[in-house]
């Protein structure tokens, strides 16, 4: 079992209400390797400039992310800039100055073309279509994105959707895609695109799992404070795929724990600003917030 | 154990963006009544005019509905209109009629006043403050409210809080009453006004449950064609205390069940015109549900 993360690299400045912060570690990369980790190691694509902090690749590092096939080139790294509104109903995009990363063409170190799982981590879907040209294998591939690509990119991301096992999207975005407003019509949809299994993440009202004719929801957990909610959304498919990555197993039923496992991961994600919440977990973290999961849903 | 029911019966004209209909039975009693009678037969407490439908009395008869305190009154019943927007995102009001409802003063019949449990639907607070004096007993009270209410009759409702065991509100409901748009913060400044159960509700998303310091959670179903939404939450708080009323148990555990089939009977509703959709029902109906919320979310 081996499992490939390709995405990007950033260094964020947020601001929220009550804090602000500038040059944190950021990027759909990031979020997903750390959350991953928990449960394997994963190798990671990406690209970072000169400027990149050591410190942050001590902590990949001291997560067992491998980095061989990480690239640091000339010049600076990849920054985006954002402001959250009050009790973050909005974002709005500071700024995206993409430096190195503007022309990131990810290229897969030969130990990785084995890959038993891909995900596929939001960046633009020409260079998703590009890291699955240059597996050997048959891996499960994940895939996120965003409402951008669904804009800008339509046609390279239906064709992408064939080559995909598992599609992660949040509701806005399902509605863009399909024009569907119903989560039951707009995963069939989605399915009838290509990916056999479909999630739809509804924020803190928790995810919902499609494959076949089953359904599966995972409630969001309620907390009693949200600090800063950027990533959540890669830590919840990171976590998911690492778990499955580490329990070989594609029944429903262990799918319906990759979500659980996800969701628990974003939970932690959000307490905290940048990739805090999800740095320095302890297995007893993990269990206990999967108990609440438990206590909360089960009955 | 007895249950008794005290909220407004209607003739309804509902328009939706591909149906219309009027005359058609609907307000918070005729709903809270029929979903309860699937798991205890409740007395109910209203006022009809001398134009209401005889083949509605008939079903109520016919779900075992205790009629006793029915007043039947010179004039015409309390009519209500209202028109959904496409997606059912919007409702807006057509008209309200009063008629013999404007001077609806609620008389416990004797023997009503003994009751085990009392919900309280949706009417005005200095009403339901009447039904609750003219009790005898330590009822288990569940009190439903709206934000017209909240707006209008702010100090009376407050004050019911103190009187009350169980409070079942919606989201925009409870930011109205809290201010807080976090579901834990807002539920716990509720509790602190009276109930020691409070239920919010999430519509297609679900409703939580909150308790001392637990918290249960019950999705929304996945529904293939949402016909009329008119009486979902009446159904669905009126199916909650009817099996609380059934099981004769105030455990959390069994709380969560009482939810768990307050959404199988609000899933029934919403798939039908008025309360065509929780009419008819059998008990392999209500099972072949409650598996689905099984499936859904256990794992």
């Amino acid at each position: 079992m081996s499992l490939v993360i390709v995405g990007s690299i950033a260094l964020d400045t947020i601001e929220t209400s009550t804090r602000s912060v500038s040059d944190v570690p950021g990027g759909s990369t990031s979020y997903c390797a750390l959350a991953a980790s928990y449960f394997f190691p994963p190798q990671i694509v990406g690209v970072v400039g000169e400027d990149f902090p050591e410190s942050v690749i001590s902590l990949f590092k001291d997560h067992h992310i491998k980095l061989e096939g990480l690239v640091i080139e000339a010049g600076k790294t990849f920054r985006w800039g954002g402001r959250y509104a009050e009790n973050f109903d909005d974002r709005t995009t500071l700024f995206t100055d993409l430096n190195v990363f503007a022309n990131f063409n990810p290229t897969l170190p030969e130990a990785y073309k084995s890959a038993s799982h891909v995900l596929l981590a939001n960046i633009h879907p020409g260079l998703q279509h590009h890291v699955l040209d240059q597996l050997d294998s048959q891996a499960f591939v994940v895939l996120d994105t965003m409402n951008l690509w669904i804009d800008t990119a339509h046609d390279e991301l239906i064709s992408l959707m064939k080559r995909i096992n598992m599609l992660v999207i949040n509701d806005e975005e399902s509605r863009m895609l399909t024009g569907e407003r119903n989560y039951g019509k707009a995963a069939q949809k989605l399915r009838a695109m290509g990916p056999e299994w479909v999630v739809i993440k509804k924020g803190q009202h928790g995810a919902l799992l499609f494959h076949d004719d089953r359904l599966f929801t995972v409630p969001g957990l309620v907390l009693d404070e949200v600090v800063d909610p950027t990533g959540a959304g890669d830590t919840f498919v990171g976590a998911l795929i690492g778990y499955l990555a580490q329990s070989k197993d594609l029944s429903f039923d262990n799918m319906k724990l990759a979500l659980v496992f996800g969701s628990v991961l974003a939970s932690f994600c959000v307490e905290a600003l940048s990739v805090n919440g999800i740095s320095y977990l302890e297995e007893s973290d993990l269990e206990a917030r999967y108990d609440e999961f438990v206590i909360m849903s089960q009955f």
